[in-house]
């Protein structure tokens, strides 16, 4: 056995706070949380998030993060650190990748956001990032739900692809339970037999979620529908759906990209795309409707 | 063998115009199109359609009609003939509820829409409806498409709840290929492992077919949800994604309907909705984004 | 109007035999039922449905005839109207086929199954059909399904790709409701995320179907898989989940056929498969499975 | 940052071994593999694997276990770390719940199987087990799946309710990269619309896989159908459709069960499907088809 790792005991059951009917994520446990990131406030007004899919190297992630930064993005993504279906394919630069992000987060003064897929990484993960997502694929992981319920770092909590609402609801309430009450929920499309788009973008997900809890809620259109010409008319979508912000993917020359190659925006579309976002945020917002329209 | 009717003969191919590469239903096929119902252009501003799920009753459906005209709908809509999961539901009042629903359609000068599920019923209904609907559970039924192809009348053609884009598209194109050019689609969610809502409503599918076809398309958020008070976000969310309007069931006293009782909104919740999907039009034709952010 | 077809009147709401707790469908309404075409008793034993996707011409049909009765069919199956995805597709034979497949149940001595898609069409299908077949996509063809409920013809109700087991049972109570009892189902696949084959064989339907009602159960492997090499794998499968037989795509020459070319067996690939299942069966039944290995 | 972990660096992509169009999974890569444990050869014959969803005391365990092996499971299952949608449900007795597995192997010689749901659990559940399982919910957890490849304990690979045949491949082949040959993939069930199962059991895939991979493929009815009623046929279907074996909960008591515990056999209906599934497989054998009916 390991010398210095101990055998992780039976996990105790944890008591429901007030009876399973008022769960910590449900929206009568809590007022609206918003989660502060920097001087970011995610879950007022809209958040968007923009970068790679992954960092590759120096000058792409540097170059990417400042576009993104001229074009208003509030928060910087990239992966280091990445699942991909194939062992053949490119797995991220690791360790490097997260240093690469993280020097383009303070030259562009951008907080980064970056997935953990091991629990053994968040120590050093925490260092780097401010935000620590768990994609869709790891969503169903618990032990690493649990881990980052004991970090002093907020989570993006991608919806699973094959999650009911449900079930994403219950695992924030596992990081909840655990202590970390910063979470934001992050649609990104289910599976269904549609192969036009990659995935389902469920907005009605958007909706029910704002109505159901107290989180801030984001949408990713890119994953969403795997496809640049989608991307602008489902951001819109979703921002009148309710959500507070968006996930997009950026890149500096799409077609270079090593991974989900056809589905990043370049910084120019993605200008255009945050310019036509906000405005639609402040007519909402006029309109007494930054709620996305729920009475 | 019946005398009055022929056996139908073997049904010939129909050649594509012009390959398949080029088919009727194509944006490049054709300018973006237009139905005229009445004074309604469908495919141009916003155009929202109400009614009841079933004409039930002459003061049912003469106060509704009134409510959702006084609230600013364009056309009305009242099942007669309701295909039914079980047999020993209400099956709607056959031509009685024709009748009833040219009455309304007459007092209150809307046009109106109503499904047809026979070929068989078709000379009749074309005499008391001003536009045929196609319902989602028979979008397969190719005897129908065919028949309302020969038609005089506009068709406004659900989505199949297990229907890709493409199968949906290619429905229309029956349509079209028989020579009638008036067809509008509407989305009303596709069948999906989530149990939240009745359906997920698919408005990725929306934003394709925009970008597929020169077909008006429209959105229903009653059957896309099942739930009031997810339908103004998803409207709001429909509009943006790029909809060409709304089919929303509205009913004077939803808790007494016969049938889909629990989703449908009362006068006064359609009131607020069409009033804020009509702000939401003029802010997007303001921003040159009637074609809700499309290139 | 049409003077020699009446206006249908409303379709009164039929009274639930004995309370929705004990529809005509459900097992314990009835014993099992047998459902008789010939000499064939469908739901005794084992029932194997073959033949080809479409009449294509007399020699294909005839040639197929003779293959599939000297490897052991019990029917006959072959489309004359055939509902496609494309109206640029082969869309059948129409009468036409339907002569020839009668003339291949003459010259064979076997009965014949056909697709009817249309209620126009019953009465001379009826004529020339032993078994009316509704197919997947007209499962929720409510006009179709009263009608065939009206006939003295058994009928054969495939799943519909997008169905329940709870919708398919009260399709079928349909059909019961109007007066025809000789109703038999038939599972070919649900639509799924899956891709590598062209649907998604629920075998645990046809388990479910036979411990909820007193109908027979068939499966079609060939629609099912969507791939000759896995055709032979299900249909036993689906003997062992408790089938009472099975529908399978044969053709002359497969690479030859005008539809679902990649999927039909060949007359050899049908004898091996007829041999083999029947050999299943009999060992079923000598270990007193014969009803699926249900308590 | 924690002393005694370094932090990882870049995963280095893996060279295909000879291309991406011979991958290590591939049945052209391999003949077909046997994975031994103990003296039971997974991949001959038929491997039942038995057992309670979660070891939940003493008495439970061993009394289960006992009931198993009497009744011919050829390995023993028990859940020590149980991943369940709520923080607020049993989540498994941990290392205790191990210990206690270990101790029922021992004392009805049966070799155990347990779920690992953590990498750094690693180091003793390979200690107190024989075979590792990764469950559905884990089947995308990257860093398990990895590690696990560097063990040298057998992986039974559950498909997750939201994977293609593909993906499910491609999982195993990230654990035959890393060097670890002996993977029994394992069937459970895919999400669906259908209610009326737990999921659906995708035979189909046993099927498949049984042709593209050289690995062994067993089912499991239980999760696959959750409900007891319908483990009897789909097992047997499973062995029909190819399968290489079955994994099946089995409880002293189901009533009393802390988790599932509306889906377990008594013991007295294990006896009786392990009894029957026996007869089957030699009479699959004597007809040659051990290979489940594959040309």
């Amino acid at each position: 056995m390991s010398p210095e790792v101990e055998p992780r005991e039976s996990t105790p059951v944890v008591t429901p706070p007030r009876g399973r009917t008022a769960r910590l994520v449900d929206r009568s446990s809590h007022p609206a949380t918003v989660v502060r990131v920097g001087d970011v406030a995610v879950g007022e007004g809209c958040c968007i998030i923009a970068g790679p899919c992954s960092v590759e190297s120096e000058a792409q992630i540097l170059e990417t993060a400042a576009a993104v930064k001229a074009a208003g993005a509030d928060l910087l993504r990239g992966g280091a650190f990445k699942p991909r279906t194939s062992p053949y394919d490119f797995q991220g630069l690791g360790l490097e990748g997260l240093k690469l992000l993280r020097q383009a987060g303070r030259e562009t003064g951008l907080p980064v956001v970056t997935e953990v897929v091991d629990p053994r990484d968040l120590t050093w993960v925490c260092e780097y990032a401010d935000v620590l997502q768990i994609g869709a694929r790891n969503m169903q992981n618990f032990s690493l739900r649990k881990e980052v319920g004991r970090c002093r770092k907020p989570v993006l909590l991608k919806r699973g692809m094959h999650s009911t609402l449900e079930e994403w609801l219950l695992c924030a309430e596992y990081v909840l339970a655990e202590g970390n009450g910063d979470v934001i929920l992050c649609e990104r499309g289910i599976r269904t037999f549609e192969r036009y788009t990659r995935n389902t973008l469920d907005l009605s997900a958007v909706a029910a979620a704002r109505e159901r809890t107290h989180l801030p809620v984001l949408v990713d259109p890119t994953h969403g529908t795997g496809r640049p010409s989608l991307i602008l008319p489902m951001s819109l979508a979703g921002i009148a759906a309710g959500a507070h912000g968006l996930l997009v993917e950026v890149h500096r020359r799409p077609e270079e990209a090593l991974s989900d190659a056809d589905q990043a925006l370049t910084p120019a579309q993605f200008a255009e795309l945050a310019a036509r976002v906000r405005a639609l945020v402040s007519y909402m917002e006029e309109q007494g409707s930054a709620e996305g329209g729920r009475p």
